[in-house]
């Protein structure tokens, strides 16, 4: 046992978690409690901005979008559902907070904590871990500490003696407008259990949230108010007091106040059990999950869980890097999130229950950021959640009036957010790792959602190979990823034989070509008579027909054939004068002003790390004669946007995609094209990593020499053999075995054969 | 083979029906089609009469509560479930309109129908017979028809040759008020079939309803637009052309067209199966009752379970009699209605899916009205499906959270409408009358409904004996009928051998005496302090501590202790010398201006019959020395209350209670004292009446010499023996045989023995 295993040993790797990063800026994560992919993000809100204020859009609700900003000073409470790092805010269902003193059913105004049931806090008194959350809140001198199984949210409050309150706010939610909660009930089964639920219409379209509470201490007294000025009715329902005692409450904005007897200084354990299905089935989860199980023995159960999912890569390197590893490895590990209950129910895109059976269903595909890096991470470290991934988005497709795979799917609805239809490169990446799936049903599926006419212009992208501007905004980038997705289903039916589906589909492939403008050499709009849009700016984000994007990034987006577009943006010396002129650049200050995703810390010259399009381009020197510059670019990245600080991260973690961006660049390798088995070399920035594999096997990789200066690999060895191509196969990986990188201060290799290259889509063409 | 007889075979019992009846006035029946008891209740609407507008109550509303009212000059359009005769509005889902020409989304306001999608209509374009409706719309020159299926509404429509428009307005309802509608989806799964939902927050708090539709025509295009002013978010969501040919809609406020291709002279037929479940649930019910079937098939199977029905018992009389008869019958046969789908999956008061198994779960208990004489009907007539209903009661009690039975059940709520706590009133009429009822969960049930402390003075009432004046505004109404509640659980916990809860039970069927004021002998409100209350007008209807009544009236409410109740009053004289107050005085014009539910139509002297608590009122005297008044008592009401005209009803048909008076008085007796086993005398109105009963029995009436003049009974025989009590068991009716009244123009019997007269709780007690 070497020094590096026995410290390992020595300390958890959950310890290396900072669950704070990305917590300060657009970070958009969130510090609360959960488990591995857990339906329960059980979290802290500092403040509720709603959508908008008589009309009028906040815009602050983006800050929003995990409904904690590290910068507040006080919390509202304790809410169980929350997205890591959206671009998009939602969530924050069912509201506890602990209080003393007189009832107070209004969060109250952040300037002064006094006008309502929030509180204060310092972030001395605050702490989290994977698994665990606490605070004290400083209004109340109670202690909060948050746990969480799969479907459970687990809260312990140490009130001061005497009498303590729990207030349920089931209007609170993240991303609120008047009128967002289209209903809400809640029922006093008996002083220790409640169950209800509430609906909510924000940007989960319709969003049914089921709960059953349990409660460590009997209830004294409780009381409800429907506080919603739209209730016209609730008068003449109530005929006698439902306000005090009454254990039926029901309404459009509705909050309840529970107090109980806290003298005996024993703290209130609160088990909140949620379920999409019904009441019912809250109930079976709070069982099967948490019931007679103390909150410390479940903090531990949450512990244990987070320390075996995060041993699926133990790594060596620097505390910062071991901080930045294992906090990235965490974020890559909370979506997509459990949308089935125990026993196997769960509500579908039709909104109907259905019977799981073999497989656990997941939601939270945030699709267009996550098919590039995070879903062909799971495929490595955790096959089974991948299978049940995509099984899930079978089902959906299976569900869904449109028979199509997901956009963007959200606790059973299609969100339809940003573009593309990129659940065929899970499919394809999955059938290419051999994850189980009912292929036959993937490419069925997948020719359903890429046929779909009224979709985004796919009826004339079928017709003209591109998307013209007229139809679309985003007609270009949509073109661009609609070929890159067609290259995952031409791939697919070449796999499984379908050989005329296979040459449809590969020529569809190659429609990125349409919109590549000879005049500069760049992505751009076109109408649908076959002109290029007029004076295009290749700097601009807005009205070019680029969704967050410009065309000097966005133009990068042929994965599948980068040997295709090198031709298209003119050979070799032009792609790399093009790539340096995107590193090194100054983007003009007005490029970016009409896109919320992308901030100033997100940006490296011209190049945009903080939003998803070019997270595969500073791979793409690979394919050129100046390979080298991929590590230059990559060491830059990791300097300047992955710090081991709250506010580390240079953009929202975006469902795990930005952070599954370093767990594979730093351990030297990622999948710019997944559906291709190929991950290519970028510089490794950890010194050693071990990713463990189904069947007890290992795979090792090594960095000797790695330091400040060595950032360029001089040579690859494989299982002890020198390796010349520019990129593993997933094979090399799921075979074990080890991959030894060998670091020089000065590039290494000056250029890959041909047949050293990794995949272009025009190798297959011509 | 009697003339009699050859008669009935020659004509349809059906024929008799007139759905018209009580659809002008206060009757608030509806016209439209459904087979007895369904889920389905599909009707014309004429006005959608809002709850409120901007915040101010529309007393107008009150006239609407089936949608219907025959002076109306215009339909809107045809919607699924209706209520018979409630005193509350509500319901009027899934409205489907047909039209030609532009599509119109709303319903334009009735003083011009080219305003909307309205039409005119002329009533001798009109049909409706039990099971079917039909109507020509005039401004569009489409005839409609209607029937149904238990849980399937069906639609023909023949339009013009050229385009056809059905228009679905999920806005629609009765009841309505801004805000009502929760939220609605509808999805077009192919171009013959929707589904898809709405949740409405009316007088039942929360109700989803689902739906299936299937065309018989494919739908050429369709739309739809969510007009609602508060969805603030659906501008986000929506990214493409969402409004046309998009077959997945949603909103607070969706109203979708479809157009069908109708050159082909042939009609549109339109079936719409509902669910309280799930929308698989809608689908599942039209497979099980309409998928394949034609309208005209649908239509003779509705005409078949209506004749079926209404030949429980075959009766003889003049045309008016006849009808009026055959009328209330079908009025006795509409509520409760279904609400279990086909599977056995019904929707809880717990809102949990639930699987029935071994019974049909019902709903729309209007409990206040229809313990009285519409479920004592039911266990003459329908065992089965008294057993049925009995199991949906017990299930409610299980599934409450307040472990009640309920006071007013509605699609899966409890609408706390009115007083008492009645459900138990029918466990004990079933169990006494040998209904397979569990019986330790009835007493069970019983037990908890009965002592919920919350419950409208319960907790006092148990203390004091009464409910006291402070804590409600109709005490004095609420203790009496408690007290007669609480004598059906003394009898039912007798039966079981209780003994104890029996001995509790027969004491508080005694508390109605402590309301009895000695001043005056009527029923009084009093203070918690014992106090009287001051001054009490006995002709008020507001302000006196009765709901719905005035202590002339409510003051007899004692139908489980006629005796003691006549000690209360004053002994004999004195009580006939009330009884003929009551049914000669005259009601001073302010007496009632405070409460809707009574007309003056429904107004005899003072007694009023267009409401419920003084139904058994005219059989009182059956108690006294002047036995006779009965049968001149209730020759008035037949003759001032029940006419075959389209504005024949008195008041409310209230789900079937005042047809279930009508049913039983003109067969010559009534229950008035449901959960003991006697019907009470009165006097015949028909010359023959034969109930069918189960195994192949049937008891049958005659009334011999019966005419304008010889109202009076002057001998019965039962069996062809003398009989000389005062009333019938409910053994001597299921045993069969025969019943033979003979009338006279001059009193009969001049009084009862004692041991002859019906039950009174005073013979127990004494």
């Amino acid at each position: 046992m070497g020094l590096w295993s026995f410290l390992l040993q020595a300390q958890s790797l959950t310890d290396y978690v900072n669950p704070f990063i990305g917590t300060k800026g657009m970070g958009h994560t969130f510090p609360g409690a959960c488990v591995p992919h857990g339906a329960i993000q059980l979290s802290p809100d500092t403040d509720t901005i709603p959508h908008n204020v008589n009309g009028v859009y906040q815009k602050e609700v983006y800050r929003y979008c995990a409904g904690y900003q590290y910068d507040d000073k006080s919390i509202v409470g304790f809410s169980h559902t929350h997205m890591n790092g959206t671009g998009h805010s939602d969530l924050g269902d069912i509201l506890l907070m602990p209080t003393v003193g007189s009832i107070r059913l209004n969060p109250g105004v952040k300037e002064d904590t006094r006008t309502g049931y929030r509180s204060a806090y310092e972030h001395t008194d605050e702490t989290a871990r994977p698994g665990y959350y606490s605070v004290v809140l400083k209004d109340y001198s109670i202690k909060a500490e948050l746990t969480a199984t799969e479907r459970v949210g687990v809260h312990r409050y140490t009130y001061p003696e005497g009498e303590g309150n729990l207030i349920i706010d089931l209007n609170h939610a993240i991303y609120n407008y008047a009128g967002k909660v289209l209903w809400s009930s809640l029922r006093v089964e008996n002083d220790t259990l409640l169950t209800g639920y509430r609906i909510t219409n924000g940007w989960a379209r319709v969003n049914p949230v089921y709960f059953a509470v349990s409660l460590s201490k009997p209830i004294v007294r409780y009381g409800g108010k429907e506080l919603s000025p739209s209730a016209v009715y609730k008068g003449f329902w109530r005929k006698f007091d439902q306000e005090h005692n009454f254990p039926e409450m029901a309404g459009r904005d509705l909050r309840a106040s529970f107090v109980f007897d806290c003298t005996d200084g024993k703290p209130l354990e609160v088990k909140v059990a949620l379920s999409g299905v019904s009441t019912a089935g809250a109930m079976e989860n709070l069982k099967a999950e948490a019931a007679g199980k103390s909150f410390d023995f479940l903090h531990a159960e949450a512990e244990r869980k987070w320390e075996e999912a995060l041993s699926a890569i133990r790594v060596k390197g620097d505390s910062d890097k071991m901080a930045n590893f294992y906090t990235s490895l965490y974020h890559t590990l909370i979506n997509p999130s459990v949308y089935t209950d125990t026993d196997g129910n769960y509500r579908g895109v039709d909104q109907n229950t259905h019977q799981a059976g073999d497989f656990t269903n997941y939601t939270v595909f945030s699709l267009w950021d996550t098919f590039r890096a995070l879903h062909p991470l799971f495929n490595i470290i955790d096959p089974e959640k991948s299978r049940d991934m995509l099984a899930s988005l079978l089902q959906h497709s299976q569900q869904s009036v449109h028979k199509i795979l997901p956009v963007w799917s959200h606790m059973g609805n299609e969100n339809w957010c940003m573009i593309g239809y990129h659940a065929v490169s899970l499919l394809a990446d999955g059938i290419t790792k051999n994850i189980p799936v009912d292929k036959g049903l993937a490419l069925e599926a997948m020719l359903s959602s890429s046929n779909l006419p009224y979709y985004d212009g796919i009826a004339s992208y079928k017709k003209l190979g591109y998307v013209p501007l007229e139809e679309n905004a985003s007609a270009a980038s949509i073109t661009l990823e609609y070929a890159y997705d067609d290259w995952t289903i031409y791939h697919t039916a070449e796999k499984t034989g379908e050989k005329a589906i296979a040459e449809t589909y590969k020529k569809r492939a190659a429609n990125y070509k349409h919109v590549f403008n000879p005049a500069n050499g760049y992505a751009c709009a076109r109408h649908a008579d076959g002109r290029w849009m007029e004076n295009p700016d290749i700097y601009d984000t807005s009205g070019q027909g680029f969704i967050e994007g410009n065309a000097l990034n966005y133009s990068y987006f042929v994965p599948h054939d980068v040997k295709g577009l090198i031709a298209c943006m003119g050979g070799d010396r032009a792609f790399i004068r093009g790539l340096d002129n995107l590193f090194t650049d100054t983007l003009p200050a007005s490029a970016f002003e009409h896109t919320e995703d992308v901030t100033e810390e997100g940006i490296l010259g011209s190049y945009v790390h903080g939003n998803e399009p070019s997270h595969h381009v500073p791979y793409l020197y690979m394919w050129t004669s100046q390979p080298w510059k991929t590590a230059e670019r990559i060491r830059e990245i990791f300097d300047k946007m992955y710090q081991n600080r709250i506010d580390g991260l240079c953009g929202n973690d975006d469902c795990g995609q930005m952070s599954a961006w370093y767990v594979f660049s730093a351990m030297g390798f990622y999948p710019v094209c997944p559906g291709s088995d190929q991950y290519v070399f970028g510089a490794p920035a950890l010194d050693e990593a071990e990713i463990r594999l189904e069947d007890g096997k290992t795979f090792r990789i090594t960095a000797e020499n790695l330091s400040g200066q060595n950032k360029y690999v001089k040579t690859v060895f494989l299982n002890g053999k020198p390796y010349t191509k520019a990129y593993l196969t997933h094979q090399d990986i799921m075979n074990g075995g080890t991959l030894r990188f060998v670091m020089a201060g000065k590039p290494g290799k000056r250029a890959y054969r041909e047949s050293e290259k990794p995949y272009s889509l025009s190798n297959d063409i011509n």
